[in-house]
């Protein structure tokens, strides 16, 4: 019999609160009973079958970087953490791919690729202490996204195990294969609801052969966001379209000591890469110059520091009863009308507003906020929490373009989706998780199973 | 109550016949008891409510090109054909999206959306006459989708009529979203088993600002295979890498006029796309020539030509007892082992092997043929057959890089993936269709219900 490793157990105070929460806004707190590190899909499968004949809910948690609260302790649960499963098994520079264990952190995976010229594409803010199986729980989007699309399309196969302890294996080492149904694209995505991610198998890209960074500043948010869809008109695909606004420029400067917000009221960050990088940035500039950008010709060191700064943009702070940080997907087309319907929202409550988005994916990371401590204007900041996603929806959006619904979400779930599709989800939930141990009350409003 | 419009049905024996198989092997000829002809998502939930209550099998169909026999008719079926909603619903520009019903041929919403710059990208050699309900139910790939990924890729949301009638509506009309489970990838490529696809919200692309077209010519197929490993290695992603043996190249001469087979015995037709397409093919040439490719700068009007020949290079005949088709995909780096064991295969069993690939992706198909009405060969053509499937999966391959399982290869999925994976899958399509009445006995090997 499988037995665990020493070390691999603990129930010490610290280990448990240090496990109880992950980014994302805390509704209800709890403490795990106990916190396992596996270090095998074998102490996986031994975890899970345990957990199943006890009926014991398992909350599966990486470096604990989820702002949706995904990785938030339930009550009465095992955290299983992943962390010390980061090994990267196998890279094939003919093939292309990688196979990685879940815990392996992002731009570890990055670095070790790249001296093959390769690269794995999905690149969320995080990617320095995210893990990929994170990111492939939630289905982590990035910047690079709207040119090499999101976690998804990078895994090709997995490895989980069921709620039970089965170990399966699905998808393909090849880039295509239409062999039954996609359960690999089913588990991405899932938050861990569905089985635990043990191993998994991802496509490479091409490390671009150039790069060329475009910074725009704009006197307004809203011509920053005609600009997005002036770059689209010009039929050219970026790999990286970022939004900045006023407010995120004037915290970035307060942070990191740059100096931003002085040139402009917007910035649109754009990085073309690969063989016409120079010929693409060149029609950008042209684009943006004609609609009153002051466009900034960045050479290598800043263009990586500017990217840089975007990937801090959330600032330092998580999420907390005083800063509300959103996620809605807009189609394209509503990115203007959309930022000025949540600074209108922000004026009618008189809360604080931030924008950052990934403007070319229609992706945009609203915070609102209210001054620290000011406990008089939290009901002003949820309701506008809740217009602005309401007001999203209503523009043909989404309610979570990359951070997933994890437990903060769920509650709004129902308003994108029909009851028809959430019964659809339950079932298929009740398939891989009849006892609805795995990672309760995330993802889906389900209700605990009775007795 | 809703009606269906006059002309929707017909127990005609012609079309019954018409109607009764795709383009696949036929292993059991069954004739459909009646052929409904759907216009609108409302026929489509009556003919659903109708034959759920009666216990009566449907069968799906577009323009029944796939070769995999997904859409032939099985024992006392109703073929619901989906070719009369052909309607363009929406082509939104800013948004870079279309809607579309199902029955729209796959080139007409090309035609459409070139007008804006942009285009469909998923391309099965088909695209002329196949629809997108029938590109999305296989999951089709095609000549683009090294570089532009497959119809997962391209397919943002659906709205499905599931085996009871019920309409529902999964994904967004974004480009990014994590909200729920992935449904809409869970339909696409379930081929019919799951539920009615009646309209689609598709990505779209941009239109290359330019096209480059590379013909090198090699003295044989491994020389050729080298090549594609050659162009991965320079780190260049073209939008096309398609590789045709010599024996492929003959029949196109004979059959279109063409003059390939005199130039080499493998002929490798890579295409670059975008602002860098010149140089990209420049990189290319010089790869190619250091391998011994005879490279043929082709114009404009020659590229269209081959690139058009390629399309046809499935031949005229469609499968049958005497020449039958395969779909393998290997890892990139088998593309050479895998070639040569396929010669090796055919050369054992005393039979005929034509090879077409796209390359890129390690996508193949093979043809192993007898002389037509060689009766006594068939026996040794079907065991080069398994053989060749058997050899694929050792590589790291699967049975179906793009066709779909079908009825045709249900036999052999049992041999790519476990009992466990096979099992979960069956417990799926019981969530979705619990009577087992859509499309019975294909996709995945499940047994009828008794009584």
């Amino acid at each position: 019999m499988h037995v665990l490793p020493a070390g691999s157990v603990s129930t010490e105070p610290a280990d448990l609160a240090a496990c109880a929460v992950d980014q994302g806004p805390v509704v209800d707190h709890q403490l795990p009973i106990a916190v396992v590190w596996a270090q095998s899909a074998e102490d996986v499968q031994m975890v899970m079958r345990a957990a199943h004949a006890a009926g014991v809910p398992v909350v599966c948690r990486g470096a604990g970087t989820g702002v949706s609260g995904g990785a938030h302790a339930t009550e009465g649960c095992l955290v299983l953490n992943l962390e010390r499963m980061n090994r990267i098994l196998e890279i094939h520079p003919e093939d292309e791919i990688a196979r990685v264990e879940p815990g392996v952190i992002n731009s570890d995976l990055n670095a070790a690729v790249a001296e093959y010229g390769l690269m794995y594409a999905p690149d969320p803010a995080s990617y320095r202490v995210s893990t990929i199986g994170g990111n492939i729980a939630t289905n982590a989007g990035g910047l690079r996204c709207a040119k090499y699309g999101v976690t998804r399309e990078s895994v090709l196969a997995l490895d989980v195990v069921l709620a039970d302890g089965t170990l399966i294996h699905t998808g393909h080492r090849t880039f295509k294969g239409v062999a039954g149904y996609d359960l690999t694209g089913l588990f991405v995505g899932s938050e861990g609801t569905l089985g635990v991610v043990v191993g998994a198998t991802v496509r490479l890209r091409y490390l671009p052969a150039a790069l060329e960074t475009v910074a725009a500043f704009f006197p307004d948010v809203a011509a920053a966001a005609a600009g997005v869809l002036a770059v689209g008109r010009a039929r050219v695909q970026p790999a990286i379209m970022e939004l900045l606004d006023g407010h995120t420029m004037a915290q970035l400067d307060k942070e990191q000591g740059s100096s931003l917000r002085s040139r402009g009221a917007a910035l649109l960050l754009i990085q073309t890469d690969g063989y016409a990088a120079a010929v693409e940035a060149g029609i950008i500039r042209e684009v943006l110059s004609g609609l009153g950008g002051d466009i900034k010709a960045a050479d290598a060191a800043e263009a990586v520091r500017l990217v840089d700064l975007r990937r801090h943009s959330r600032g330092a702070e998580v999420d907390d009863d005083f800063r509300v940080g959103e996620d809605v997907a807009v189609p394209r087309s509503q990115l203007v009308n959309y930022i000025h319907q949540l600074q209108d929202i922000a004026d009618r409550h008189g809360v604080g507003l931030k924008v950052v988005a990934h403007a070319g994916d229609g992706n945009l990371h609203p915070t609102f906020w209210v001054g620290p401590g000011d406990v008089a204007k939290v009901p002003a900041l949820n309701a506008a929490l809740d217009e602005s996603i309401d007001v999203g929806l209503a523009l043909g959006g989404t309610i979570t373009g990359e951070h997933g619904v994890g437990q903060y979400k769920v509650r709004w779930l129902g308003r994108e989706q029909s009851e028809e599709v959430l019964e659809l989800q339950r079932r298929l939930k009740d398939v891989f998780d009849p006892q609805r141990l795995l990672n309760p009350g995330k993802a889906l409003p389900v209700a605990p199973r009775v007795g």
